[in-house]
């Protein structure tokens, strides 16, 4: 939670934190001054003081939407600086300098936000020889992935709101499905027309955008031997066909690039072939026995190791023997919240793991893969873990394979 | 142009490049790949060799899109190294030495994309350290930036379509305003009810839509105050009235986000108060005077001392005296591609200055701005330099500024 940063950057001899970028390419940044839109800005906090962002004078208004602070560039002389330095690199770390002057920064300052790789080499590279503070570069498990983890009450309000939306999406889909029928081996819409996987994606699409919400990673529609290939998008112009496993895969988000939900439903239309059920069961099994098993104060790679564990006995392919491009490929989850993939870790592969956690929100999706066989399966909810330590399945959207066709 | 890089890699000493990200956040990338969809990628290409896109194995079928030579991550053994590695930072190291192991990489290699700030520190840090390869990293001219500033036919052309729907969008909603009438002071839709920015913003989201362009950069259409904030968005509960200043400024990308156009208007609905119509005519007359003047082979600085000499000598403040927030408060323009912002620098305090050379595409809109007064002007068209050095405005949208009520 945000009220943690301080504790963190105590822990870790962190005097001062800055964050550059933009608050939508920049999640930390983000988490601070929520969806302002500017085109670029640093965000400075000193330890128990309130972050300070400072922005470009022509983006001043947008900035003071933050609710911060707001100071811009002229107040630290920054555009003189830079129009007198001989090259933009001294002229960044000389800026640099007269914030840290100006708001009496010394000591250990950690550097986040995102930015182009070799401008952010050279730039903190430069300032570490320059001697104007000691840099501290986290390499992973930043102060903010630690803090975005857990989120406050507000926050899984809006996640569960975010969620409640994007089941509301997927289920007017589902609908609409359940409308079409069948013609010579393929499926028709109710309109007479062959009804192609782009024609989903844009009902999926108006649908999303009548709810308020927005989808900024793209949509997973994809069907038979793509459904196998789990980040495949699906080929807009191939038309549905009746018996062949859909992966619908929704990540939408709050307007103004806010919180995420993340679900994914498997369906056939018409009917689900023989070989299809067994692989369908196991899945839904092992995501049910999962979700009543969740503990709050155990480890999330239990979880993922009994996933492992049950696929291999039903004997597929998996992670825990060897990787590969069949069976059960990834890992059961991971984190929710302001990145579709951020913190806790849900696998046993995690290099340092976590423990489940009041605060927490994250997914729980198993998947079976044979794209050879053209079969995909894969359910996904999204998961939040209560203050009391309760722990709630946010997603209660159906989990029928079959949608009957008219 | 593309042809380019194997020339600019040969000059700087360069035997292979690496850019890590995704397609979306890094220009760089989406140059060599364009619009694949994946959660993250690699591309390397080493000197006079094809571009290789390294991928994971899950989104493989995205990557293909590319048509690029793909490899997944599995080819490289790079999910077990992760796997074993004590730290994720080993893994990313121990993984790109893999990768110059199997593809034969060594000296010199550039390191380009986009990513979290520390970790990019950390992760070059010790590569360095670890003398796998020398690093090699731009802080600013990058070779990419080099090579985008010259668009090839194919490009312009992708760019003098997406800047004629631009156009078409900004006409309907010229039209649209005209549509509308007054009462009691306010701005009245044709349909009766008070117009506000916010459905204007709408009308200008579904004109874009409807043309299979997209909005990635917020759109600027703010009145009065606002309108004198160059990057102020606009107010969407603000309803719009007769008489202000209207600034829309607007820049969607091809589909994909690809290519942008950027282009902006002032207008007064109704009529043009007299303290703002010399202002507009003064940007107007400099804006037309740069059009005409430019020339192939001289520097951008020249055009934009030629307006803040105009400016001046009009009596309005100018960056070329003081930087401030009243008058002419920025650069004469930007080069435009595949960001909104890109070389060649338009500004006559550029540290490197470019000469208006084929292939370039630019904005170019002067502007003047009073915030106290309520009044702000800007007018930008984009141009673009023809394989034979002839000069071409793009924008041929009216610059009136008054629209007549009904």
């Amino acid at each position: 939670m945000k009220k943690d940063l301080d504790r963190l950057m105590k822990e870790r001899g962190i005097d001062a934190i800055t964050i550059t970028g933009t608050p939508k390419s920049s999640r930390d940044m983000f988490y601070l001054t929520g969806p302002v839109v500017v085109t670029g800005c640093r965000v400075v906090k000193k330890l128990g003081g309130e972050p300070l962002l400072i922005a470009g004078s022509m983006e001043r208004d947008e900035a003071a939407r933050s609710g911060l602070e707001v100071k811009t560039y002229n107040d630290f002389d920054m555009m003189k600086i830079g129009r007198e330095a001989k090259t933009p690199l001294e002229g960044s770390v000389k800026s640099f300098a007269r914030i840290c002057e100006v708001l009496g920064i010394t000591g250990t300052v950690a550097f986040y936000g995102t930015g182009d790789i070799p401008s952010s080499y050279a730039y903190l590279s430069a300032i570490e020889k320059s001697g104007i503070v000691k840099v501290h570069a986290e390499a992973s498990d930043s102060i903010f992935s630690e803090a975005r983890m857990t989120k406050d009450n507000g926050e899984i309000d809006r996640m569960v709101a975010v969620n409640k939306k994007a089941q509301e999406v997927m289920a007017a889909v589902r609908d609409f499905l359940g409308e079409c029928s069948e013609k010579g081996g393929k499926i028709v819409a109710p309109d007479g027309t062959e009804l192609t996987i782009g024609r989903v994606k844009g009902i999926i699409k108006s649908e999303t955008e009548a709810r308020g919400i927005m989808i900024e990673e793209a949509v997973i529609f994809s069907q038979g031997r793509d459904s196998a290939v789990p980040h495949s998008r699906g080929d807009d112009d191939a038309v549905l066909v009746p018996g062949k496993t859909i992966v619908f895969d929704y990540c939408p988000q709050e307007a103004g690039c806010g919180y995420f939900a993340d679900i994914t439903r498997t369906w056939c239309l018409g009917h689900v072939p023989e070989d299809v059920q067994p692989i369908y069961e196991q899945v839904l099994e092992i995501q049910e026995k999962v979700l009543d098993a969740l503990e709050t104060g155990t480890p999330y790679s239990l979880y993922d190791k009994m996933t492992n564990e049950f696929f291999d006995e039903h004997g597929h392919p998996t992670p825990m023997k060897k990787a590969g491009e069949n069976g059960y490929v990834h890992s059961l989850g991971h984190g929710l919240g302001l990145n579709v993939h951020e913190r806790p870790r849900v696998s046993m592969f995690a290099k340092t793991e976590e423990l489940v956690t009041p605060g927490h929100v994250f997914t729980v999706e198993p998947g079976l893969y044979y794209p050879d066989r053209g079969i995909g399966v894969r359910i996904e909810d999204d998961v939040a873990v209560r203050e009391d330590g309760s722990i709630e399945d946010l997603t209660t959207l159906t989990k029928e394979i079959l949608i009957p066709l008219k």
